[in-house]
């Protein structure tokens, strides 16, 4: 798992079966203190997430699957959570309400 | 998941029979502006697609079972849909119909 | 499985079912000798470990399901134990208590 | 999935009982246009390749899994064909016969 | 699957049930000719090895768990056997006896 933030989203209109109907938002990995960091992927939204938004992605299809409810999703790539803060050695790096 | 651009084919007369009949295409990921990074891999297509066409792909092999209908395929890469738009912070960044 | 050292939290509130109640512990993979090297990751924690503790981490889907006895949870990386020593080539390059 | 050239062999006598009577081939994966691009892996050989051959490559267990037709085998990355040709934008950068 | 050479041990008394009584070794991947390349993991031993010896590793959960005998184990990467010779191009680039 690990940390990034929405960064945009992508039209898909044909597809596989699976994919029809759901968010696919582009999440770019970032650092504790919030640096962009990694290679952009493709994710799922499962949670409501939007631009913006900094969150905990899952990339690995079982975790997705079982997110998802969905056991025959082909799906790999999910949003798990809002990150609301982020504490590294006992500071804090990143507050959402800050 | 990730967005990659269909840029050749394979033919692999002698293989598996999982693989006979289907169709091998080389994909290389794309940034979300369209630019070729990372390596490029072999993917089967699983909805019509060709060179030049932007798709997105999935690249685990339990999602490529799922989409594949096929619990028994031996295959990890899999193209998953079209990609129609990219938008980036709110800006189109991509659009197959411009 | 890699050695990591336990640097920070992150709290996320609202999240997927799977995730509450779970403690998220940012983890940094060190080498043998303790440098920090690659990627920081958010992995739950199975052993009440906190920041500055060296640690033993899986980074796999099904590993992770099976330590937490959770059959259905959509979670990757877990920390599965501390570490007291480590030792390179018969020397000892780590110890916990020194 | 990935193209990859045979460069070698690898001989383990003592082993875990799924490895035995297996041939081990080291495998370089190479660019559409044959340059080697990546890291040397060991993998099982289902379809009779030798060294020189360039062939398609799976790098996943459950895909390995299937291909062997053990579902306890403890092994990741299986050959699953013989490349013929590949083609690129059109135009054609191998062709085994040529 | 890798070839590495066993470096190190490590020790980690408290841990998830999973890891007890099982021997953690440090392994370094190496190229075909021996050289140390990739990242050091850490490997559960399944027959017998020790620092020094050149071996052949899985690093996939289903994989180690079919390998481990136990559909519950929360482990991802197991040495699978001794490598007594490795040739390259038809000419023998480690010999175990040499």
């Amino acid at each position: 798992m690990f940390l990034a933030e929405v960064i945009g989203t992508v039209v898909s209109p044909i597809s596989v079966p699976e994919l029809k109907g759901r968010t696919h938002l582009m999440v770019r990995p970032v650092t504790p203190e919030g640096e962009a960091k990694g290679k952009t992927k493709i994710a799922i939204d499962s949670i409501g997430a939007g631009v913006g938004d900094r969150v905990l992605v899952v990339d690995e299809g079982g975790s997705a699957r079982q997110v998802l409810g969905d056991p025959d999703a082909g799906i790999r790539t999910v949003i798990l959570g809002f990150v609301d803060s982020v504490s590294l050695h006992g500071k804090n790096v990143y507050d959402h309400l800050a």
